[in-house]
């Protein structure tokens, strides 16, 4: 289908200058690990994300723009079993923990979770619905990008999502929110990954407070000389 | 001493997105590792860098000012012993090795080689003399100093070196000329490094073609509100 051909998948991530997307020992309490919430510091001090927060005040920057269109155009988001809820193993049958985005979590349109464990969709407050996808990355992209209805899709991390998508080539445009600090250890972006950025180009920089914000993405072929 | 003190402690590095500064497989024949070289075709495009290397051609682009200040005001270099030349272990008592710079190396003024076997100075065309300091990193910056009359000491690498400059908070400013591609393996800049940048902050970004300029510089205290 050509609406769905043309339906991106779109990444966005947090990076330490040293490659980090979270910091070392992460758990249900602290899923950014020790030291990761400093990576989102430029963010939780912009009005839009406060906004989006329930929270007062923020202000607007060079971020304001980079984050506006980061979230338009947005009509499926495909994650990673630890980027809903960090458990590992089966569901709870009885009891299934239902994640740490809340009653009424923040993307309001379907979310693909990528798991090795069959489980009931999870329909919660505000159009968020969680599905759970046991047969791989490909497949839950393809259901993403059917129901996202023309709009793109995002790849909500975590890392090791992120990899395999990165690795196989199918992410068409990255945003890296580069923070120039180090977190020494934790968990990497760029881990087995390769050396191929499957045609992934820089396109923009923008300079902000406290990151700079990288975006790449694929030349369209049509558009070469 | 007041000119001393003022003297500053300037590193400059080429990065890929993964934190690679070298490939895989560095050896005597090939110094930047399997794929390093793509760290620096930045540079070889521009018209400052093929003048210095007896070339024609070139651009001018937004690179070039970063480039021209890089290089300004540096009166003396400290570097690894990998970076004046890859063997290990001791020199060749009768025929060492005089390192690939070849007979006028770019340096042109006094360089300080950090190394574990002592070795007389050796002094070569156009006003660079190599240096062998086997009494550690800080001795070899108090000898840059005074060498440098008053201008800035130019931390040239390798990793290794610039790793226990970094890790010790010695340097003073900080150029990451990040490259928008990976390298999947390799030497990482920040490894051993810890989580502490020692008050550099990133205080400029250059958007250029095929490179983001990051300088990172510590705020003096006397400029503090």
């Amino acid at each position: 289908m050509h609406s769905e051909t043309m339906s991106k998948l779109r990444f966005k991530i947090s990076m330490s200058l040293d490659g980090f997307v979270a910091g070392p020992g992460q758990s249900v309490e602290n899923p950014l690990g020790i030291g990761g919430g400093r990576l989102h510091d430029w963010a939780f001090q912009l009005a839009e994300f406060r906004t989006l927060l329930g929270l007062e005040g923020g202000e607007v920057n060079e971020s304001t723009p980079v984050v506006e269109e980061s979230l338009a155009n947005i009509g499926a988001t495909v994650m990673g079993r630890n980027m809903f809820g960090g458990h590992p193993g089966p569901w709870n049958a009885g009891n299934p923990w239902d994640g740490w985005w809340g009653v009424n979590p923040p993307f309001h349109h379907p979310v693909f979770v990528l798991t090795h464990h069959a489980r009931d969709p999870l329909e919660l407050e505000g159009g968020t619905t969680f599905h759970f996808v046991t047969d791989g990355m490909e497949v839950a992209l393809e259901r993403a990008r059917r129901a996202a209805g023309g709009k793109d899709v995002s790849l909500a991390g975590g890392a090791k999502a992120a990899q395999q998508y990165l690795a196989a080539g199918l992410v068409d445009e990255m945003e890296i929110n580069l923070v120039p600090a180090l977190l020494g250890s934790g968990e990497r972006l760029f881990e087995s990954v390769g050396d191929d950025l499957h045609g992934l180009e820089l396109v923009r920089t923008v300079a902000a407070p406290k990151v700079t914000h990288l975006k790449f993405a694929k030349r369209l072929h049509q558009e070469s000389p």
